[in-house]
């Protein structure tokens, strides 16, 4: 297929990255990935917490919807605005594919429309997409849980044990038990990451990694009806009539552009259309990371780690393992940390003193380059510090969301760029626990790649690559989920054999770029050692003091 | 005794209080404790830590000097200033006391006369009186106390185990060691507190405050001279040499007022000059808490708790339990804690954002004030928060000045004022624990009354008192050192029977001042048992991790 590449020099592809509240459009060369333009659109709604569009009528606490139309605007502007920008005519375009924040699921007719389309149905919150961080499901997640540890269901060990309230089966059950007029009328449930490749092509298909990673599909089978009617009656057949559809391998090609789509996009009818992907996993193949061993950790406001492994293995408290969910032929592994960027943001915007902030103006520099500055040339240790990164819960190898934040090693002495410092090093100290956790249960990690905003940090970097005490690389792309689906539509469109041929020709990082110092990779096994105390303690059971902290924090503001 | 007062209705004391940075006087009708005006006299030299006067030479890291001429002129200065302001005629003072800080000690000749003030020692560090934060001796006092461990001293149990570096025999080795030339003119070494009244009587007298609380004297006798020979061969005869000398009690008269001393401040030659004493002890006096029973906590910086007990009991990790060491019959118990208003001023000063700052300026508030404010309304818990209050380490009940503090429970939704409400929450608990150690040893704490810079904080109050759940009583004065010193004036001028008359007549505690909620108070019983989980992990043996900390800062702060 290199032959193809060559005959075909100038072909290239549309990736499409659907975030939290914009979505991004980029054009890459099919030969060598190469990101020509790029276009970026803003949900007109964002994210729906407060009341639904044209009503006043208030959301229940913890709700977090979106609207469709917002998705198929990106599509309808900024596919053309970066092709535009590229300066490529729209017939050189022999692919697109698209990735998208998981689980945001939404219900739907026989027919993929919508239901909050529909005019009976524009006023219920249930009909709408439900985003990934609506948390307003926690009950049905809980029940979920608790009653697949009863009845020792065998997939709940794939999911560290616990299945959350963000994904499909939670947020399902909210809407049954809820709104139960909705839920009849709901024909399919779906990913809006299957949604908007229905929108493209025409017809519904379904992917390997949503159904693996948000879906509970392990093994061939969605859990059983039997399980599902013990939760409520009428949930029984949720999977078998809802979710139930053949699914497809990730870099198939779903179908052909429909006339429709074209017409949204100005792009050719009948190019390849990809299957839909998630955000994160779809970025293994910018990163070159899609080889086993080689784990991308996407690093922004918190962290999702995704890794192949040639064979399955359980890991403790992961978030997922799928087969074929990040890419065919392999096991895929998630993991995660659900509190890393927004930590250091919390305390940077909520915690410098206004002498901090005015000489951080005066620098023309961030408070947190300023603190990071500050801190830099501390030797390790020096603060006297150690956290823990839980001020979000933990969502791997601990999986509990009812934990949070700990700061020990206090005195009067301490500063706020120590403070800082050692936020930083505890989600480095909480990566070093996964990757410990993977190579424990044989899946050792060979090689650990950056992908995120992070990247660009090169404070943080250095911290990570001492307290990992192993080199880091980092990817290439800024846009890696854009750049991942344009490489997911090149495979599609036969551009390629397969995601790893693809990506090795497509996909980049730099190999070695933060190297640890030995001496501070030293000092940092010190205060490991500490931080692997304080975790176990607080987190194994040891101690049940911030499970009673947060107890007690529900019951006093519930009064 | 009161138809003496009544006869001389006039009468007034004078009461001087020496503190670390100024010393005050206060003019007190004897008959009922008025304070009818005073006067502040700043020390010229304050404290000496970077280089000695008159000199460029740096001074060893944690030294903390003073000059004595500097007390000498609060006598020239604040006394006759204070009379003046009062419209009192000098004749119608029949006594002067005062109380010191502790342990501030120094070298002099047989005839008192301070070592720095011979020309030959004036540019020698250790000739110049050691003020009681003076912390370069640590290495001295732990040879003290594992020596005194290893021999079994009876004494080292009525300290908590532990004789601080901050205290007589510390400060003298170290001087020893450092300086064998300053050591071997030493005739006298001598707390300010009791040479200030050699200043002013013209002989020397020694309390039994100072001596048992700073100087290690018990049941009568001091460490004996095996165990100071073992210590270092020429400490010897420290003891018996450098302190030995009849004690007097408290509100003894030491002497009349010398002829110069009567030159120095213009009152009558031969008025009665009460014993000195110590400026939290004295305290007790003003504050009518001579009673047994009745604790009394001066809150500021830090906190000391001082209250008589009927007999002796072992109060585990106590500061000192000295028989007659607040008032004569008792025996008077210490503890405190090393870290109060200093750990809210560290956070309010260093962690509140620069928004706050802003809005308290509008206000026309302190920091302090908005973060209390903001914090005030909050339901007991809500925070989630629980804080270990050991930024200074932990004087009582633990005693352990490597420990540190410790903030569990944050979340990315934590607020400032959150924290800083957790920060005084947490200092309560330690009260508590304080209060619970006295309890279990069969000396219960039967009131509790606040004295010191804290006293005018109603948020922090309305907390202790719901913590602790008991109702607070509040000492009348603001200046409560001065005042008790002038009850002891009275006392040794015969004008009082006692310290416990005199305090009745002269003291003054609003009781019941601030009353705890029951609510508030049952919902802290869930806090203060997750304090006390943590409390004892970290500080009784459970966890080592906060020690580790502090060793891996040392170390690595060293290299």
């Amino acid at each position: 297929m290199n032959e193809n590449v060559s005959a075909h020099s100038g072909d290239v592809v549309i990736g499409v990255d659907f975030g939290t509240l914009s979505g991004r459009a980029v054009v890459v060369s099919v030969a060598d990935g190469a990101e020509l333009a790029g276009a970026v659109h803003e949900f007109e709604h964002g994210v729906v917490a407060q009341t639904l569009p044209g009503s006043d009528h208030p959301l229940a606490p913890d709700t977090a919807l979106q609207v469709p139309e917002d998705y198929r605007a990106v599509l309808r502007h900024a596919v053309p605005k970066a092709l535009a920008a590229a300066g490529v005519s729209p017939d050189r375009v022999v692919g697109i594919g698209t990735d998208f924040t998981a689980c945001t699921v939404l219900p739907t007719t026989a027919d993929g429309t919508p239901l909050c389309e529909l005019e009976e149905f524009a006023g219920r919150p249930h009909a709408y997409p439900k985003l990934w961080k609506h948390h307003a499901a926690q009950r049905e997640a809980d029940d979920i849980n608790t009653l697949a540890e009863e009845r020792g269901e065998p997939w709940l060990s794939r999911y560290g044990g616990k299945i959350s309230s963000e994904w499909q089966f939670a947020k399902g059950l909210q809407v049954l038990r809820e709104d139960p007029e909705v839920y009849g009328r709901t024909e399919r449930w779906i990913e809006a990451a299957d949604w908007i490749v229905w929108v493209l092509c025409g017809s519904e298909t379904r992917n390997v990694c949503t159904a693996g990673y948000k879906g509970i599909h392990q093994d061939g089978a969605w859990p059983g009806r039997d399980y599902l009617a013990a939760l409520h009656p009428d949930f029984a057949g949720f999977a078998e009539e809802k979710l139930a559809h053949p699914l497809m391998q990730l870099g198939d090609r779903a179908g052909g552009l429909s006339a429709a789509a074209a017409a949204l996009t100005g792009l050719p009818e009948g190019i390849a259309v990809s299957v839909g992907n998630v955000d994160a996993h779809v970025t293994a193949a910018a990163a070159q990371t899609v080889e086993p061993g080689r784990m991308l950790a996407v690093m922004g406001t918190s962290t999702c780690h995704v890794m192949n492994g040639a064979s399955f293995a359980e890991v403790p408290g992961m978030c997922g393992a799928v087969k074929d969910g990040i890419a065919p032929g392999f096991w895929g592994y998630e993991a995660g940390q659900s509190g890393v960027g927004d930590i250091f943001g919390w305390f940077a915007e909520s915690y410098a003193p206004a002498e901090y902030r005015g000489e951080a103006d005066e620098l023309g520099i961030s408070v947190h380059d300023l603190l990071s500055r500050k801190a830099a040339d501390q030797p390790v240790g020096g603060h006297g510090l150690v956290a823990l990164d839980w001020h979000s819960g933990n969502r791997s190898v601990l999986v509990d969301h009812d934990l949070s934040g700990v700061l020990c090693g206090l005195t009067l002495a301490t500063r706020p760029e120590e403070v800082y410092r050692a936020l930083v090093e505890s989600t480095a100290f909480g990566t070093r626990t996964i990757l410990d956790a993977f190579a424990g249960s044989g899946v050792p990690v060979e090689e650990f790649t950056v992908a995120g905003g992070l990247k660009r940090n090169a404070f943080v970097l250095q911290i990570y690559a001492d307290v990992l005490n192993r080199p880091l690389a980092i990817a290439d792309s800024d846009q890696g989920p854009a750049l991942g689906s344009a490489i997911h539509a090149a495979v599609a469109a036969g551009a390629y054999a397969d995601i790893r041929t693809a990506s090795a020709a497509m996909g980049g990082a730099a190999r070695n770029a933060v190297l640890p110092d030995p001496d501070r990779a030293a000092a940092y096994d010190r205060l490991y050692a500490v931080y692997t105390e304080l975790h176990d303690h607080f987190g194994r059971g040891g101690s049940d003091a911030l499970h009673t902290l947060r107890t007690i924090r529900n019951e006093s503001l519930a009064d």
